[in-house]
């Protein structure tokens, strides 16, 4: 099957830094960039001094995205990657970025053309 | 079940305007707005003339994605919203400003904390 891309539904239990946008910039980048992904352009929200933080990075090959609760130690991603890059890739830089106890995998083949 | 948020996966085809970014812009702002949501940035990035255009925009209540492949009349949307907003609300002005002959949805009910 062709597909247009992989995406990626990650979600972080017992994760920690989730309210430093600063950190949580840079652990997105270093996974884009560890996924082979090339980042067009980045903005972080921090919504309060220790509050969450949503944000993307935009990539010739699509997104990553996240929001934190850091009041439950608990990240939503999204990573959604065409072309030749694997999103899966990424993956490492998160867990050694966030330290979660648990992750969650969902993957979505988007855009099958059979 | 509590949860922190709900996350669409919204795929168009047989679509149109894709590949114009200032339409894609406004649909999306409009679909945000009926979900409820506050916007607090935007970027859509214009890959080529009448070539995909890949954009977000950051919600106070998560965000709202898209990338569209114009040759092949497909755009790959996403659409998390936490909070009050109902990402479904955003549908209506999605279908307006794209006319696609086919819309498919799945949902994934992110950070379930039972």
């Amino acid at each position: 099957l062709r597909f247009a891309g992989v995406h990626l539904i990650v979600d972080l239990w017992g994760a920690t830094r989730l309210d430093d946008p600063d950190h949580i910039d840079a652990v997105l980048r270093e996974g884009a960039l560890a996924a082979g992904a090339t980042i067009l352009h980045g903005h972080f929200h921090h919504f309060s001094p220790n509050g969450g933080v949503s944000g993307v990075l935009v990539l010739a090959e699509s997104h990553i995205s996240i929001h934190t609760w850091p009041e439950r130690d608990y990240a939503a991603i999204d990573i959604f990657m065409c072309g030749e890059c694997d999103p899966a890739k990424a993956i490492p830089a998160i867990k050694k970025g966030f330290q979660p106890e648990r992750v969650q995998l969902a993957e979505h083949k988007r855009g099958l053309i059979g």
